[in-house]
């Protein structure tokens, strides 16, 4: 069959790697015999603790039974909807928020989609933190925007290393994204640090992308400050979505919101350039968008409360017994979002060649998922989700202690 | 505030013209003193005689109130909603097709998004169909795939103008575009006029994307035909999508179907390219996978022919007030999907430079909304949507044919 002209096409392969690519082929990898346990991804439906608010699914319904939104949604998103996110975000903000500063998409996916490209103007970079999310590295390859990694300091609570990030801007950097509490790292930024990093963003002309789908899930010490409340310092974007504070991840509704008092998004054509891709893309259901106002306005503080004890409770565990394995460090106690990142000590291993050879082993031999750090920027570090009933993290963490004991070195399984 | 480096970005503005676009652009011509009449857009739900199945609300409610479908849904969509589909797609194609050839996405728009960029090899170009669709051009732009027109004949019931076709393919081509029933021409292509494309394609060495967003909307002479039923003779991609004939256009569900009995999708790396793309978009919400069953099983064909009945009445009375007016030509008589191409006669219109300033003026004095044809590829043409009521269209020809009529040249209007 030569004579079709298509030939392939190598160019995604090499560019995008996805934790969804990576999950599909760990999941080749596994043996059958025992029950899988994915600490893999972050999916807070796989913890059978949570489960999402009645008021959701009532508000979805009445809506969609009601008739009056099967029309095609406007293109920003549903006037009730942006008002009601505005509103929602506006409780936490000295700058109120409105309707028009919301756009709402697909999930934070689809908001990293759309809100790359309108920063890719030629020769432009953006600095992106190591280890983050590789939906952004994906997105920037394809749409042609250089990006550039500041560090996340594991020692320092997994702060920004400022001087990292300052050395790495010039004059064609255009932004920066922080990931507030942070994916996959597990920690929740202070209000002092978030503030330091606003600050150098204006001394660097930069703006800031925050991503906070993680916002509210902080249950250590440091409570949760929404980036936007140094807006009048930087130009903040935020990136939102229903996925994790309300165990929605499968309604893939998320937001864009322009935090931004002093109207620069408007002048330099930040705004115009969001609004033109957002005319060219998908939405959200109507009738899903015209749900979002009950849900955000009607589930009351107790069902965010009882989750933030369940994902506290589940951290907890999984940082307990990650003391156990002496070939891994976990260099922060999780105190937000849920996933947390943990050394592979290769000195005190055998056999394994890299974190990929042991994720991939480790599926083979004990069906448990766990992601490479490589793929969220950290070569020979481990991503291991949370969002799990307690169960599950136990015999996750056994089968994982007793990989690494099987594996390890002859002088360490002496001592062991 | 010159301090912030980002100081705007052009590049979508030149080469992204959306249908969207235009249409947030005539909205802000209207004049106030007139209730607007929309002939602009194709949302059937604009036609008060449309309405959706209950079937379909009470599907998605009830998926929604399980709780089962909070979860994110896998890459390439729910399983039984790849099967539902694939079985409904199958009644009409003698190569049946699995779950496997299906993808599902956020609406037909999603996969157009998905599908250019699999085709952007270094030098590639495809070929679409003018007048076409302007998403097609958007993200062709976007992903650096050169675009090359063939024409569609007004005088042949807008058939294929299959010598352009080949004139225009050369070894960098790898694919056509053709959107059937069409949109924007409002014509059935025969069984026979589409085997001669796949016939074409076959010989040009170029795989056809079938955009059936319109499928089944057939309701003059020609029965609908899907181009998979010629498969075997050239590989095609369908997308469709349950905007049009389900009335569910706010639902933003579509899908990617792989018609290829041969397997060449598979050897030359489409179906992998596809997947990568796949797994790095946003996805429908899965609960609203989880309805797509029933939805496709359980509504009967009384809802479909009566949606029919509906729209053929709406597409003649639009196409006999047509002939009212001597300044406008209707080359074709509609038989399908649901708008039309009409040509302007400039020479007997005077003050008009062109179709954009047709359409603004119109929207100025008669608070009728019409798409220029420029936007659609045909300069100085209209495209007509007959997805309304009998009475918006009367109500709106009345207003075309005024306003044709205060704009004729005095010999005209002598005659007239």
């Amino acid at each position: 069959m030569e004579k079709w002209k298509f030939q392939g096409n190598q160019g995604l392969k090499s560019s995008a790697v996805s934790v969804r690519g990576v999950f599909n082929v760990l999941m080749q990898s596994i043996s059958k015999e025992k029950e899988v346990v994915r600490l893999c991804r972050v999916d807070p439906t796989d913890n059978p603790l949570f489960s999402a608010d009645p008021v959701a699914a009532h508000a979805v319904s009445t809506a969609a039974h009601s008739g009056n939104f099967n029309c095609y949604p406007p293109t920003f998103g549903l006037p009730q909807a942006r008002r009601a996110i505005a509103e929602y975000l506006s409780r936490d903000l000295p700058n109120k928020l409105s309707a028009e500063d919301i756009y709402v998409t697909d999930g934070a996916t689809q908001a990293i989609d759309i809100i790359l490209p309108v920063f890719a103007t030629p020769g432009a970079n953006i600095l992106l933190p190591r280890p983050g999310y590789p939906q952004y590295e994906t997105r920037a390859a394809l749409c042609g925007l250089e990006v550039r990694h500041f560090d996340l300091l594991p020692n320092s609570s997994w702060e920004v290393d400022i001087d990292s990030l300052e050395a790495l801007a010039d004059d064609k950097t255009v932004a920066m994204v922080l990931i507030s509490p942070s994916n996959p790292c597990g920690n929740v930024f202070t209000y002092q640090h978030l503030k330091r990093v606003a600050e150098t963003a204006r001394k660097l002309g930069i703006f800031v992308i925050s991503d906070e789908v993680y916002a509210h899930i902080a249950f250590g010490s440091n409570p949760f400050v929404p980036m936007g409340v140094f807006s009048s310092i930087a130009p903040v974007i935020t990136l939102g979505s229903i996925s994790k504070r309300w165990i929605l991840p499968g309604w893939r509704f998320g937001w864009i919101a322009t935090c931004d008092p002093h109207g620069i998004f408007q002048k330099t054509g930040i705004a115009a350039n969001i609004e033109s891709y957002m005319e060219i893309t998908s939405d959200p259901p109507t009738f899903m968008q015209a749900a979002i106002p009950e849900i955000l306005e009607r589930i009351n503080d107790e069902f965010y409360s009882k989750n933030l004890d369940i994902t506290r409770e589940a951290a907890n565990a999984l940082y307990e017994r990650f003391k156990e394995i002496p070939s891994l460090i976990c260099p922060h106690k999780p105190d937000g979002a849920m996933a947390v990142m943990v050394q592979i000590n290769l000195s005190q291993i055998e056999g394994i060649a890299d974190d990929v050879d042991f994720c991939v082993k480790l599926a083979k031999e004990e069906s448990l998922l766990i992601l490479p750090g490589v793929i969220v920027g950290l070569k020979n570090w481990l991503r291991v989700s949370f969002g799990l009933e307690r169960s599950a993290i136990e015999e996750g963490l056994s089968r994982l202690k007793a990989f690494c004991l099987r594996h390890a070195k002859m002088s360490q399984q002496i001592s062991a």
